[in-house]
């Protein structure tokens, strides 16, 4: 599975995707002896961007994937020696890295809130501490993108849902941002190498540059029929959407599968586009609309003749929040070597960026209908907590030992988010209803 | 040079980093003889994100490099006619491709404008429009970054400035960000595969997970000092800022590199901070702040004694606007094929998204002080405009012709960025006193 460049089959090496300071860290921790000594860090975000009701946790199939893949090659080694980064011993440690340890994380899928201990890594220190920016950065970025295409989804009302926005975001998270909003609900997406890669279902016709390309749009109607049929979707606003939707359908009959609409109010083209496609006969051919959509847009667009949303640029931007703020911290560590050292508790005092020290254990509390009650969160193992057990052994002993489909992936999500209430789901800014962060006053034993 | 997988030596195959539809275009367009007519397209920006005043093309290099790497595996082609994307003529024509046009583009690092023709494609309709997704991917996630950072640099009146944003951004995103933090001038970043695959300068000694895994403050800041040297940075807040600043200087001596602050009012405590290290004699001693720093708070900061900013968060996000906004046109086609056709120019329009047909050649003009005057911008070559010629060849018939080193393209857009006058760098919200597109206007002759 490991390739000789330190990649996966399907992953080049991950290892540099890595702060300079994780590695001189590690560095002073092999130096002290500090290195070798057990540890416990926990992902989490203390707050949810401003408004946020709740959080959906994206990017842990990857993330596994990405771990299996950290592997220092010899080119990469030898630079971090030229450029003093490491040192001898920490070469060494280096050109043997695997990840050894435990990781125990929420579903991906899972709803999450400020708090939640959505990711634990556990091992020696010098094994966790290394991993910090590649846990965050698939984390933080897959998560944003869910978080928001959730509220899409809500928005969306059972329409279907695509998702545009490979060309407004850095092309490889452009594939991460269609695997998480699918995650999240969507039906499809435009980029290809979330198909071939993931097996998002992907959508696409033509763009405006198709009919400019032909002498007239009649022309370019017809071409675009020949090749794709009847059912493809029809980009009408090129010249006048009107008269575009005329082409359309003289061109395609009344069986058109859909048009497109890219530009205008988009409430007032729908509308008019529904009562020209009716009168023409077209009463099946679907109505699609794009430009810059987002929860709010959508949700505006409920009462309006529209089948199909693409969504591009708000989605890969998370909706206004492109990062989760998801941090990644020590929460106990040992100070001795071995497997059986006792764990101390640690935490930050500094300002503003307190934290809860120990290993958490976290429950979803529902009621008799289902609905989420209580983020239950306590430090140490809990046994005797009500309500589901939100955290699941994800890899063990290096080894991964959970890798759900992404169509489970989507159905716990769907599961997970019919537990939420209205109020949760109310798209204008408001408060998380469920705070795990406050339950830390539950704390049982020390981890 | 290219791989077996498609790839080049330094990446593998970016053909699926493609919109669907582009595939969709080109099967409709080989089934009609459009994808053999010349071609050429555009990638600008109609606007500059809402106050903003200028932006800086980033990406240029990458791009080239992702265009060499544009080549389809069997793999791929085999998956898009199971999905019935490509059909036998489509998949035999992805097969062969490889890009043999000409790219024009604004160098790497220039100022940019409203309308500004960033980039310019040319060459067969099929081989140009099968990179929309990737040019406007890459374009777009760089300009976006550099044309935060350029503002941060700006702010930051010659303190040293370090990207250390990679939690916050997808994982290879993060590469990218800290690649164009560098062209807009940031003095080095944190992430490693940043300085292995670019040579940007890298930089990180510890975070609060250090100080926590050892018993004590002291402990930790001995073991760093040990193994980094006494022109280490300690991070000092994880407790208590005054007692980790007495720790550090007691640890490291008066010859102490730098101090770290990472939370509370950064103003307040770099000002006790650096009463502190001078009542310690360590006057030498810098102090470096971290925590969702922006151009703002850099601002806000300049009468503080600061000598370090490390920005992450808002800079990978393009401080509040995470794309360029650039979108790739069509603008001018033949309605034959042959390299003789005569082109037609074309643009769409659409309520609000009207753009001005045919290529366009755009100079900057620059007063008797080298102060930028004008952005002109006219329809077809241009060979009596005054100003500096911004469009540089960049690829001519598939080979690079254009591969500067990121520190020449770091220069030039310290020379770009000298042009502009103080009203340009202003900070607070504004409007671009220079537009490319309003001159189009000067159109001359039809492409």
């Amino acid at each position: 599975m490991t390739r000789s460049d330190g990649g996966t089959d399907t992953l080049p090496s991950t290892a540099l995707l890595t702060d300079h300071y994780e590695l001189t860290m590690l560095r002073a921790a092999l130096a002290d002896g500090t290195a070798h000594h057990q540890a416990v860090f926990e992902a989490f975000a203390r707050r949810l961007p401003a408004g946020r009701r709740y959080g959906v946790v994206a990017g842990l199939g990857r993330l596994v994937e990405a771990i299996q893949a950290f592997r220092f090659t010899d080119a990469q080694v030898a630079w971090l020696e030229e450029q003093g980064i490491a040192d001898a011993r920490t070469a060494a440690y280096l050109r043997d890295y695997r990840f050894t340890g435990q990781v125990d994380a929420y579903r991906e899928g899972e709803i999450c809130f400020p708090g939640s201990p959505v990711l634990t890594v556990t091992g020696t220190f010098a094994e966790c501490v290394v991993l910090e920016t590649l846990v965050l950065s698939v984390l933080n970025h897959d998560s944003a993108v869910a978080s928001a295409a959730a509220r899409m989804v809500t928005a969306a009302r059972g329409r279907t849902l695509l998702e545009m926005g490979s060309r407004r975001t850095g092309e490889a998270s452009a594939v991460a941002a269609a695997r998480a909003a699918y995650v999240a609900g969507f039906d499809a997406t435009s980029n290809l190498e979330a198909g071939f890669r993931y097996g998002v279902p992907t959508r696409g016709t033509a763009a405006h540059a198709f009919t400019l390309a032909h002498t007239d749009e009649r022309a370019a109607f017809a071409s675009q029929v020949a090749a794709l049929g009847t059912g493809t979707t029809l980009l009408v606003d090129t010249y006048d959407t009107a008269t575009g939707i005329e082409n359309a359908v003289a061109v395609a009959g009344p069986a058109l599968g859909a048009v497109r609409i890219d530009s205008g109010d988009l409430a007032a083209e729908a509308r008019a586009a529904r009562a020209r496609l009716d009168a023409l006969g077209a009463t099946s051919t679907r109505i699609a609309v794009t430009s810059d959509l987002d929860e709010h847009t959508i949700d505006a667009l409920a009462d309006v003749p529209v089948d199909v949303y693409g969504a591009g640029t708000r989605l890969v931007g998370g909706s206004g929040h492109p990062t989760a703020g998801m941090v990644y911290k020590l929460v106990a560590v040992a100070d001795r070597p071995g497997a059986d050292a006792p764990l101390r508790p640690v935490a930050k005092t500094a300002a503003g960026k307190a934290s809860t020290g120990g290993r958490k254990t976290a429950h979803r509390e529902l009621d008799a209908r289902g609905r989420a009650v209580r983020e239950t969160v306590v430090v140490g193992p809990a046994t005797d907590v009500p309500g589901r057990a939100l955290q699941v052994a994800v890899i063990r002993d290096g080894h991964v030992v959970h890798a759900p489909t992404l169509d489970e992936v989507r159905a716990h999500h769907r599961g997970a988010k019919a537990e939420l209430l209205p109020a949760d789901l109310d798209l204008a800014d408001g408060s998380p209803r469920l705070v795990a962060a406050a339950a830390a006053d539950l704390a049982g034993s020390a981890a």
